[in-house]
């Protein structure tokens, strides 16, 4: 028996550690390999040889593992480049050494891409033995030919549980006022079309729509008219028809000049107040916390995380089996159900998946009911927590001794 | 037997309508009123004579509206001034044609004010047989006289699992970076310094210390040095020397030019970027959801913010009980436990407890230890809620019809 390396990369999820304990967990109970490694910071820990013996993980880790949020390996934002050989000579000497036939990396469209990149080296140079395998994770669900990627039913969960409980809050004044939350989304909708899983959302902002400023105020003129509240929500990517980000007009830039998104609520709210929509509005950026607030994680989105890890342990089985991502797919009529499938790791990198034009009704109004068909399953359940002391029991991240 | 009436005031937090329930429920065991009446809108609705009869509550409900963030009765900002005397005879009038004989209102300090105008007047018009009832709440924990205010705990719980998890996010990349988590308080650090309880926070600003930005840069500096990351916390009152918010930096004025708070950590992250601190820096403003997110409340919260509705409900059988506001003070040496008290409503009205100085270590360093006890009870266990459908159920804002 060979070893097998996992590490992890790009944004953290709330359930990437959970594919992360399948994987060693399918090991202990069906040892296919040796030894099972964890690469610190994903590519670039691997090819410095950051590497943590995980085979022999309690049972009790392993269950704090899956409520850990972020990459408890680490992460980077390392690309490996195809032009870069020497990072490719690196590596497989590196898998030679510590006798790694398989590595699995867990991550979004990037990781993907470097599962490719690997693959295709190996095979060009006739190098045999070695497999690359992709387990999917994004809160965005950016991610093609499957379902739904994990990590996205927690942060949704999340997101529409905030979206209650901020419109209760808003909704105890009899004043007149805009609420206006945002939520990530560079590209896709998913995650701010989530919040109307709470069914108080009276507008939603989404990238796969332009943005019309005078359709959007009469909208909101007319919720105000009606409610004397509006609560808005809108994903970071909302753009206007020519492309432009919504938050580039908050002056969003970094200390070098560049343009950094997030202020498209705080955007929002600037052109209500100006143009005289409404004398009060509040801005909630849900920012970082949605990603890793995995105190509430869907115990669904956590129990198809971790099954992933073991089918994606169980297919290495077959030696042939390298460049693919495996994934999921929906089955089944009436109760919600999932089949693992495989997926060409070459479709997958470098494309994403947006929020489907026909689930969005006009006008700002929210989603279809086929929408929040999809979505629904995906928040149900919650993870029983291990708390110690008054707060959750957390892996502290693995590091090189 | 008479009737009585709750209302509630100012901001809302996730356990104010414990108490509500803890009032309802005291009744129902014990009744002393014929009918318990909920005042929409606090003084305000109850001016209105908008009235909904909530004797008979469920055992279910009384359940969920103790999950259920905001103030379900709905809130007010209007405050009885003493020199508009047509509101006073208005309301007693009401309370007349009612028989309320006494009026239980849960707020904070201006609240309490509302129960000393009540009272004086009723005393100075020799109007006799009414009482009036303050019940404290409030996230920023900021009423002396009790050892701490309900909703504090539920909030300090939710801003330090917050920061625990975004600790855990912003620790998975190798890069340099820097990261704010501002709260609330807009007087006194209770919130921000509720985070501490993480183990994780490097630096906290708040309101009861001048900043002072070179101290501030240096104490930055050096935890970057040591740590290549640095996590800050900030109260949203954090200011200088002469008074000035740090907010005020960020251009945080509304529509009619009228300063407006919030903007602290976006200030020291545009500071720190500015003056080349750091390159990177990222904030994450809790702004509402940290006073609403029920799901996460302590138990130990909910618990005592349920007794003292039930203690409230208790004093009211001596009819002499007036002006007074009920509260918590700690007992026990070893395990912690409460004793509920009574408290002259004149003494806490529109006085505010800053966070003790002498709790408060030098250059940003966080709290002590003693601190850290004071805090460490209060979060802790969790309440179980019920959910459907994969959200918490909650009750909709009672209205009248």
């Amino acid at each position: 028996m060979g070893n097998c390396i996992i590490a992890q990369s790009g944004g953290p999820s709330s359930v990437i550690n959970a594919t992360l304990a399948g994987i060693v967990k399918a090991n202990q109970t069906h040892p296919i390999y040796t030894k099972v490694y964890g690469g610190i910071h994903g590519i670039e820990g691997i090819l410095a040889e950051q590497f943590v013996d995980i085979t022999d993980m309690s049972e009790e880790e392993n269950k704090i593992l899956c409520q850990t949020p972020s990459s408890a390996l680490g992460s980077c934002r390392y690309k490996l480049k195809r032009s870069n050989e020497a990072d490719f000579i690196n590596l497989f000497a590196i898998m030679d050494r510590y006798d790694i036939t398989t590595m699995f990396y867990i991550g979004g469209n990037d990781s993907m891409d470097t599962i490719v990149a690997l693959s295709e080296y190996a095979k060009c140079h006739g190098i045999e033995g070695r497999q690359f395998i992709g387990c999917p994770k994004t809160v965005d669900n950016d991610l093609c030919f499957i379902d739904h990627c994990p990590g996205y039913g927690s942060a949704a969960k999340y997101i529409a549980t905030t979206a209650l409980q901020t419109w209760l809050d808003v909704n105890c004044y009899t004043r007149e006022e805009v609420f206006i939350l945002e939520t990530m989304g560079r590209d896709a909708g998913w995650l701010a079309a989530s919040a109307t899983l709470s069914g108080k959302v009276d507008l939603l902002v989404l990238p796969e729509v332009p943005f019309e400023k005078q359709s959007f105020y009469q909208a909101v003129r007319e919720c105000l008219a009606v409610k004397n509240k509006c609560y808005i929500v809108v994903s970071e990517g909302a753009r206007y028809g020519d492309g432009t980000y919504l938050s580039s007009e908050t002056g969003g830039s970094d200390a070098f000049g560049h343009a950094v998104l997030g202020g498209a609520g705080q955007a929002i709210k600037d052109m209500l107040l100006r143009n005289g929509i409404t004398k009060r509005a509040k801005v909630q950026d849900l920012s970082t916390a949605q990603r890793c607030h995995a105190t509430e994680d869907s115990l669904v989105d956590v129990k198809e995380a971790f099954a992933l890890g073991r089918y994606a342990h169980k297919q290495a089985e077959d030696p042939n089996y390298t460049c693919r991502m495996v994934g999921m797919l929906r089955k089944g009529e009436r109760e919600y159900a999932v089949e693992y499938i495989d997926v060409d790791a070459h479709e997958v990198a470098n494309v994403s998946k947006k929020f489907p034009k026909e689930w969005i009704l006009d006008n700002y109004q929210g989603v279809s009911e086929e929408a929040l068909n999809y979505m629904k399953p995906l928040i149900q359940g919650k993870l029983e927590i291990i708390y110690k002391d008054g707060l959750p029991a957390f892996m502290e991240p693995y590091t090189c001794k």
